[in-house]
């Protein structure tokens, strides 16, 4: 049963909408509902809009919450983020360090998948972005298990002994030495960069760094019209968000 | 310190390998050396082969057991994985049913991620599969976070009012009625198969059922060379594993 | 030097526009000139708006003239244009069927590449468009290497011994026993569908007749934002156009 | 009627091979036959080995003799070579310098488009390539339209007034101002290089000349497994041949 502050995924004609159960009105430019009324619905209901609409009340899961976090930056895609938890072997009571924490989609991901035996460190120089962070963080309360701190790294992380770091920054190489500081031996380092010009600053520096097994990746998505007599790609897709660069380090 | 039954990814010349701590030897066609002089290293550590080889010895992340699985059968790949995950919202806690457990690649990451208080539902009709399965299972000490199931479903699953279905079986569109059954309302569904005939099956049959939000896509992975001077991707990729489809059930 | 009729391309922050020199003005949402004034200025000159605007004088390629022909079809791609005509062999001399003009790209890659030796013969059951690719075709003065055959085809076409045929109509699969019976053994048949359930029926029927050599592909471009400092590729490409398939006709 | 000289695409399993008419024996690891009993054979009949097999006689295409060509280095792939034609608008009477010819895959594919009034210059350092080149165009009795220059340009090309230009060596931005003197005013030049690096190198160096219009972009071709039960792209692809540069000369 929906009670107060549950969270929702309106499904109708094709569109979704991640809405908390609240005071207020939900309204497309057809139709409209009061949120209150979702409370004592459950998931799989329909609702009707006063003019007769139908909406379908979904079960969000953390993708939904990952697509639809509130956003002031670039967000980093689950396509990249589902593989990036594999990779650096984000599970239950890992420590993991971030640097760069944007709107905090991949904090999300971390904290839900740590467990509540787990930590995220979030290191971010952008105060409006820590509270960003936080707020999307709230929706899924996963908020206890992220520690932010507000600053520029330059030199060191506070942390050693950590199971994985991933960074998230313009200028990555600049904090290669202070993750590989940050890490276990024998632990990995992930990187997000938009351009090949980062790929190849980045490639470079490690080159000079204790690290091996590195490997630079892309990971695109292609959807299909979903239509049984006219099965066939979407006619655009998303072509770049990033390139992701993976790394391990080993002890000197 | 790496004790006996410890797993180590051995790196060497661009190539990984995962091994136990135990009696016996890791060779390659270049150098070798017993497995038993692990105990007591440490990962990020290096052991030279007899004739002098570095081989350095790497921490395997879910990723690394996923890839090194011991299988039977075409496995489902990390990208597939870690977009599965996020899409079912598989995480702590939650009961997923998976029909069709393969050489037991999703199984293991289900259980990863399930953590210790949620379960899997693993129905097989091939013995030799679920014994594979329990195999890969025991390396990473996940075993009793799966229920296996041998037996071919036709009808029912046995539990009602799960987290999420996955179906990774040749017709998957006769289980559609069966995983409505056993779903939570508003819950997602996943389904892999390999060919647009079978995507065309499904859809066919997912129109004539109470799902909602039915997704078609495919996951593409270009791995680059690694070398800052000769930035490039590999001539080579793999070009297909398989169509994801998700959808969620509304109830009635 | 640029007279009365001759195409330029118009390139203008990054956005190129496809005229004549005749009467009338050029005008983009900023500034504007008179196309008459073209007359005499040569291609890669520059010309200057009413309010100093540079526009440069570029010279059409084929592919300009391709990208921007009128339209009031889905047009096939130049990526899949320049395939089919090495695939089918599309030369000098050439004799080609084409079944579904559209707005007339492929009718005019044909034209253009058959050389004043050539033919190509195009059937097409809608009058609207056989008007449209003549007026494409006039463009580049190819209007008299096209003989159009306003009507529906359903059991021969009226030529034989052709070089290559390529049909672009909803249902291929009708047509594969004329185009066989147009085409000269051990030569070509190209089609373009846009979706897999066409490519299934297609691939049915096929394996009914004396083709051999079957073959199904996609092709894909993406492009790379223009900046040497942040090498990346664009945000979004399109994903899809259609599928082509090529077989070749054997003898009984 | 085949007589001597002539080529034959023989296909078998789907296998195939170019093969000219003349004494010899074709074998394959199954069966065999006298290469002479292809004289009076026609294009598309079948010709049976000695062991019975069947060998389907096939008309070749410029895009078989493409792929087909007896190589020393990395060829320019059809997928490549069509878009470049469109894009350069290669065609009947035009003059195309290339730099670079490799094993003269795209000069085979100049000399083709360009007609019998058009015109091939191809500057070469490597005498053996020359060579190469010579030996595939002479396949297609293309030679004469193709003017080798054995040497290493550094400074200028001989001609002047060009339609295109295209470079395939490995630092093409040491031939931008070359290139910009040989074209005509607003006309295009197309460059093939592999690694990012390498463009990144280019469009810093384009940057500094009277070129504008400039795209980078790659193309891939996603083959499918050509089965109308099981319709599903094939498990590899080529991921990667080159990175496609075009721009077009204004006048200063």
């Amino acid at each position: 049963m929906l009670k107060r502050g549950d969270f929702v995924l309106i499904f109708y004609e094709g569109k979704k909408y991640l809405v908390s159960v609240r005071e207020g009105q939900f309204h497309t430019h057809k139709d409209h509902f009061d949120l209150a009324e979702l409370e004592g619905k459950k998931y799989g209901d329909v609702i009707f809009g006063k003019k007769g609409t139908p909406f379908f009340l979904l079960r969000p899961t953390i993708y939904d919450f990952l697509m639809r976090i509130e956003r002031k930056t670039q967000i980093i895609y689950p396509k990249d983020i589902g593989y990036i938890l594999l990779k650096l072997g984000v599970g239950e009571g890992k420590i993991v360090i971030e640097c760069g924490c944007g709107s905090g989609a991949l904090t999300t991901a971390f904290a839900f998948y740590v467990g509540s035996s787990g930590q995220v460190i979030s290191y971010e120089k952008e105060l409006a972005f820590i509270e960003l962070a936080k707020a999307n963080l709230k929706r899924l309360s996963l908020e206890e298990r992220v520690t932010f701190k507000h600053r520029e790294v330059s030199d060191l992380f506070d942390e050693e002994e950590v199971d994985a770091v991933f960074l998230d920054i313009k200028e990555p190489w600049e904090l290669l030495k202070a993750s590989y500081k940050a890490l276990k031996p024998g632990h990995p380092l992930g990187i997000l960069v938009p351009t090949t010009n980062q790929v190849i600053a980045i490639l470079r520096e490690l080159e000079k760094l204790p690290f091996v097994d590195t490997e630079v990746l892309e990971i695109l998505v292609r959807n299909y019209k979903v239509n049984s007599e006219r099965l066939r790609p979407e006619d655009q897709m998303i072509a770049h968000t990033g390139y992701l660069i993976f790394t391990r380090k080993i002890s000197t």
